[in-house]
């Protein structure tokens, strides 16, 4: 992408309303604009980032064999009347009447959905295993919405429902999605961790919520100091059994704040770190709480009716934009780790309409873009040293400054946004060392 | 994807409620469910389409030089009570009331928050020209939905928004989408033809509906008939003047009903063509009906204020799904072209438990696979000729069918569903054949 034909609405001046760096650096960075109170529009470098993060979670619900469907936004009430929960949720719900005056809602969840799909068409055990997930917009009329995507209303999530026709089996399904959540958060620079967690208004057996560290997360966390060191397995078999895998991670204590009970912690005071968390995932495992209350029944090998054992699996997809800018950023502007940056490399042409300046950049620029790397081709003409604030507010992985007097001798400039480290070099080494990162 | 594994629940039955073709092939191949009346989710084979559908019609927006965001679905009242349109347009939105009573709506289009977001951050006809589109599910509420996803209540869109310093600029951003949609509908297998259209409730000077033609299309369509001959050009350099290509195809005759007049018609009757037709997009440019009312200005070369020139350009995303059936299939079942197949090739394994069947199954499977082709392996126990007819059924344009008669031989058999030819050939020869079709 050139930069002259781009839409990057950079602010100098640092809203007002923005109380965390997340928010802050999204708004300065011409991410997303605010619509009305907790909802936002994603500009263009918004919305690549998010589509980056959408597809990893995407690719590693596929390897763990979870099919992609797609509900709608909006449900009937009806449902909800079935499963009970019409009445519970409360006005975090947003409830809506259509024309014909019939009650409709616009789904914070989909528990209710998925298993009315399911029941239509599933009538056999052998149809099982099955889990299915989708990737769509969600409303929760938060009473005070804030931090920007953080804690907005409408929002973007994964959530996966899986079915099996005994606690045994639904647990093999709770832990491909357990290891599949750990190579997720991996792949995009985080270390989450699982904390055993309340099961609230999803109700249920078993969950965990996936909480990944930094200073302005809504959670005190508690756990084990070894966490620090995880280093996940490269390869899952999601065939084979995860238990041991999972009994690994989930031996070493951790617990936010509400689970944790200070005078009953297993971990002594100086193996225990106590730092702030944000949530991205949680999951659930909740047997038959809605295939009873809806009737999803399974004939068995037996050939009997059995209602089918539930779990369902989310991830902030929206929310792990600003997750991973909490994690990952410093007084310049944003850090993208490599996976989910909008662009991988931003090539800084310092003097534009300087034919030799003009032909490197170009030159690289297509180099890059062949290589499937998407560059971003700062081409305008402003200050040195405002285009390459840009590029670090922006939070580019690679930058490659082409100015007239490194031409001279044939140098361009690259620097690493994570460390910060410049070198000189050739045109051509600085492709090769970008394209061997 | 292996059969055994994936959830198509087809059904052997055609449901009572589908009146057309495309609604009673997506119900029967298990691409959709209902979820409340103009309301669907989408089951993992009709995932598969709209992605491939949305894919293609996002790389043409890109090519011509379009950025994406993403606009949420929920406004705010006030932007539309700015636009004036707020009260005008009547019962198909869906209003909506929010916890603090503020009045919010299911956006049915985009042109007030588009609109928003630029007079937000643009100041210079200098960051022009501009485009910018989302693919995001919107909602009208239908009095009467029906047909399936073809007019359903929440349906998928693409939207884009052109703004241009003064009209002779807007008519060439019009005309980069009259092109660019051409070229979408005719990767998709279509012939979209472009006719003079009534402005609507979106207002403005000039537009263009994109008609395909089918048997239950909703409108009667009048066209002189060389528009069977429409060959498009391959090329297309979005930066040259299109006026020449887009006066070529708007020389050629070709109304809707509500815009045909029979009696002033310039074609002769013996070259007037008269069939129905689906309208799958449409374009419009309203100058500044929406940026005069909402003081969208840009400052000009001479320094002064001027509302900026903008265009809208829609194509149903969702509702292609449907459209592309209704011109694409037989008493069968769907005949999907290539470019939207949910798997590029279907490999039908007759006797699954037979060795030497089952290896060659895996071996073309893991060869297509690798080749990026999708396929899908039909590995269940089940009648060869229930088997061959679901993947009539739900389209696969390749099939192989390997059973333990043929492979004596090592032979296979091809079958191109769009012609219904077979042959039988080595599976060497048919995967050589299919990767060159």
């Amino acid at each position: 992408m050139r930069l002259s034909q781009y839409f990057l609405p950079l602010l100098k001046e640092t809203p007002k309303e923005a109380q965390i760096a997340s928010h802050r650096l999204m708004l300065r960075a011409g991410m997303v604009q605010q619509s009305s109170a907790g909802i936002y529009s994603w500009l263009p470098l918004g919305k690549r980032v998010l589509d980056k993060i959408e597809n990893i979670v995407r690719e590693e619900q596929n390897r763990a064999g979870a099919l992609e469907i797609l509900m709608p936004t909006i449900q009937p009430a009806e449902l909800w009347q079935e499963s009970g929960r019409y009445d519970d949720y409360g006005a975090e719900m947003l409830r809506i009447v259509d024309r014909h005056e019939r009650n409709m809602l616009y789904g914070p969840t989909n528990e209710e959905q998925i298993t009315d799909i399911f029941r239509a068409h599933v009538r056999s055990y052998k149809a099982l295993p099955l889990n299915m997930y989708h990737i769509q917009w969600k409303f929760r009329d938060e009473v005070r919405p804030r931090f920007g995507i953080m804690r907005g209303r409408e929002f973007l999530m994964k959530d996966a429902y899986s079915f099996d026709l005994d606690g045994d089996k639904a647990r093999a399904a709770y832990n491909r999605m357990f290891v599949s959540y750990l190579k997720t958060f991996a792949r995009m620079g985080l270390t989450a961790i699982p904390m055993e967690a309340d099961t609230g208004p999803i109700g249920g057996d078993m969950s965990h919520e996936f909480i990944i560290l930094a200073e302005t997360g809504e959670s005190g966390v508690y756990f084990h100091k070894d966490w620090m060191n995880i280093n996940l397995d490269a390869d899952i078999d999601y065939n084979a059994d995860l238990q041991p895998f999972v009994d690994k991670y989930t031996s070493l204590y951790a617990r936010a704040d509400d689970m944790h009970d200070a005078d009953n912690c297993p971990v002594t005071a100086d193996e225990l770190m106590s730092l702030r968390g944000i949530e991205i995932g949680h999951i659930f495992y909740f047997g038959t709480k809605y295939s009873e209350a809806m009737g999803a029944t399974v004939s068995g090998p037996d050939g009997k009716a059995v209602p089918v054992h539930m779990g369902s699996y989310g991830i902030g997809v929206s929310r792990l934009v600003g997750g991973i800018i909490e994690a990952s950023h410093d007084d310049k502007g944003i850090i993208w780790p490599d996976s989910v940056a909008p662009f991988g490399v931003a090539i800084v042409n310092l003097k534009p309409g300087d034919a030799v300046c003009d032909a490197e950049a170009e030159r690289l620029y297509e180099q890059f873009d062949n290589a499937g790397l998407e560059p971003l081709l700062d081409d305008r003409n402003d200050r040195p040293g405002a285009k390459m604030a840009s590029m670090d507010l922006i939070g580019i992985p690679w930058q490659i400054v082409v100015g007239p007097r490194g031409m001279e001798n044939n140098m361009v400039e690259v620097k690493r946004r994570k460390t910060g480290e410049t070198a000189e070099m050739s045109p051509d080494s600085a492709v090769i060392k970008i394209l061997n990162r």
